[in-house]
């Protein structure tokens, strides 16, 4: 507090070859926390950009703009030699690469961890894989929904909603972009122990199945099993946000404490008594009977009236937010955590602000997400590429030689 | 490679006060890669060893299983004077300090970053929170599904399946403990660099908000908004694993090159000039016709079938698996996922492996999830406590003092 306060990553410079959701999850991370993220783009650049959705300058989606802030953009023409040269004299300057192609492209690229560890033993190489080297899918293509297809996430739909069915989010790929960001961070960890580098492989499939089945293998992790897979305590279908008058509340009473505070909210305190619903084991014996009993009574007041009586009483619920609610939510706002700032081509935006806090260390300075190819000429030569050299690789991409920002 | 691995946390001691699944995600993580993970129990135990379900001694739930490997038990009888003081005297000898309470009980138990770090000046204190500090549900009781419901999550649902609901995973909890490994990594690196100590605060319902609206606030992104939220890439009821003769398959083709070979595999090549579906702008906008022929052609073929002409024609697509195909699943089988353990007092079991590979670092060797104060004795003895206060200490939990593993 009042001295300066420095980013924890400051002075790691990262090479960010990845695109759309998963590897850009991993690195922003990284920038949010100062490090130098150095984002190479095809010249058409990040799919993310337009796939995302609309935006003021159609290259600039949402999507995009929450997955690509604190960065650099650098567009490279890799079908040109001079670009694989030049790439690869980042890769020899830089802590980190990040990369997500399959493993026979990454050969052909000449960018595996061993073809690099050879001009610089110190890089840490995080390879995104959809499925790992050792198995049969090794070289199949990945996209966030076949991976919940595979993985068991759209089975546990199906066990919930009676339908095989993704969830609506990209949750592998963004679940898989964090895990990535621990085994850099450890790996840079490791390093600043031993000086040594580190390859790493990151498979999708593999993660979001470990991901599922520590929660769901349930019974059937003992052989032999002591009954089937999935846990019964999220699968009934009323374990989901409850009608009250005027909308929706989240309720979580399943300890007798919570129970017991509810009975004594609905105003029946003689159902602790109850023999179906006076312990844990009796609930949940009954469960049918004591979510109908909770959908009956919660019908008779409105959610801000259940929310005081609930937090008087000590028993856990929250209002259930939209996503349109969301932002408004009184919590939400006084945590600032959505943001409004200026983008230079976008106008104003909504920034997510960073959830976590640390004592000490510094978050980056916020700077937007950059224009497709904004630093390329000033990148390369903080790498030492003279000055010809950037002309004739601006000039492959069929990009014009931006002046600005280069010294 | 012929060399002695190293573990990446080697070296790296862990004080472990949570207990269900945010933080023991977190912790099992770093015991994974060498952490020496110190998991703190009251005399009651971890209530994940009961409320995960049953197993054979009725005390190593599946779930507990799942997410306490290689982790060493301590219990503690925190309502005592002497187990405080004990506690505090493990404080100041870590690395690392993982707590799960709300903000006032922290303080209640004189536990904040604020109360440690000056009996441990290097020390790195995680508060896994449900809400941040700053904001007014900060001393609310945060579960996986209330904060699913105040996230977005349910809404998300909602808008996919037409009701509010919950993804039957405790995704919330799985995911900030995740994220809680990123924040004590990145804290150990800072300290690798500065000297310096860190307090982490992580908050739950900012956490999930920020992961929803990344790719769900949208259009709203932008103000005034160009729309409004929910990426509809992910919307479409039929964006689900699409029946066969035989089952499921996962199918993604959304580029031209993967929806012409897609038309190619089904027979009808004349669609890649049909003015509906000859363009990724043309299919979008034909969405569900597009979908329509899709699910009306995979029911003619199985799915062993339409793997092999996908594969050929470089289609994205997996076959569907369920929670009880997927150990069987040949690709997860040939990485060896899921391993055959014996674990001392639950006899045989399924452990779920590490996804990720390091080419330099060793991961942990797997030592299963301990007995309920397992280790009291031999921490505390190595900790410096000497053998009366361990007695006493001892004897006020209730339990009987074990003579094995102090030497």
């Amino acid at each position: 507090m009042g001295n300066t306060k420095r980013a924890p990553l400051q002075g790691i410079k990262v090479l960010d070859l990845t695109s759309v959701v998963v590897g850009p999850v991993a690195t922003q991370f990284l920038a949010d926390y100062g490090a130098e993220v150095i984002k190479i783009e095809a010249p058409e650049g990040d799919l993310l950009r337009k796939l995302g959705g609309a935006s003021p300058s159609g290259t600039m989606s949402a999507k995009f703009l929450h997955l690509n802030r604190n960065k650099r953009s650098v567009v490279l023409n890799l079908k040109t030699d001079e670009a694989k040269r030049a790439l690869k004299r980042l890769c020899a300057q830089v802590d980190v690469v990040v990369v997500n192609m399959r493993p026979k492209a990454l050969e052909r690229a000449g960018l595996t961890y061993d073809d690099l560890k050879t001009i610089n033993p110190r890089l840490i190489h995080c390879s995104l894989l959809g499925f790992g080297r050792k198995g049969r899918y090794a070289n199949r293509p990945a996209y966030d929904s076949i991976i919940q297809g595979a993985s068991g996430i759209a089975s546990v739909v199906d066990k919930m909603y009676g339908q095989p069915g993704y969830v609506p989010m990209v949750m592998a790929d963004h679940t898989v972009g964090l895990i990535a960001v621990q085994m850099i961070l450890m790996a840079l960890y490791q390093r600043s122990q031993t000086g040594e580098g580190e390859g790493i492989e990151i498979p999708m499939l593999e993660n979001m199945a470990a991901f599922v089945m520590a929660e769901h293998m349930y019974l059937r992790t003992f052989d032999p099993p002591l009954g089937g897979n999935f846990d019964p305590r999220v699968s009934d279908p009323q374990t989901r946000p409850i009608k009250t008058k005027d909308g929706y509340i989240c309720l979580s009473a399943n300890t007798d404490r919570q129970a017991f505070g509810f009975f004594d909210a609905i105003g029946h305190p003689e159902l602790k008594e109850d023999s179906r619903f006076c312990s844990v084991a009796a609930r949940f014996r009954h469960t049918r009977e004591y979510f109908d009993l909770r959908s009956t009574a919660l019908l008779e007041k409105t959610t801000q009236e259940w929310l005081g009586i609930f937090d008087e009483l000590s028993v856990p619920a929250m209002p259930y937010n939209t996503l349109e609610s969301l932002p408004d939510d009184p919590h939400i706002r006084d945590v600032g955590l959505f943001q409004p700032i200026r983008h230079p081509t976008e106008g104003d935006i909504w920034n997510i602000g960073l959830p976590n806090t640390l004592r000490n260390g510094a978050s980056a300075e916020y700077s937007p997400p950059p224009a497709l190819g904004a630093d390329t000429q000033a990148v390369l030569k903080e790498f030492g590429i003279d000055a010809d050299e950037i002309a004739a690789l601006i000039s492959s991409t069929g990009q014009r030689q931006v002046s600005s920002g280069s010294d």
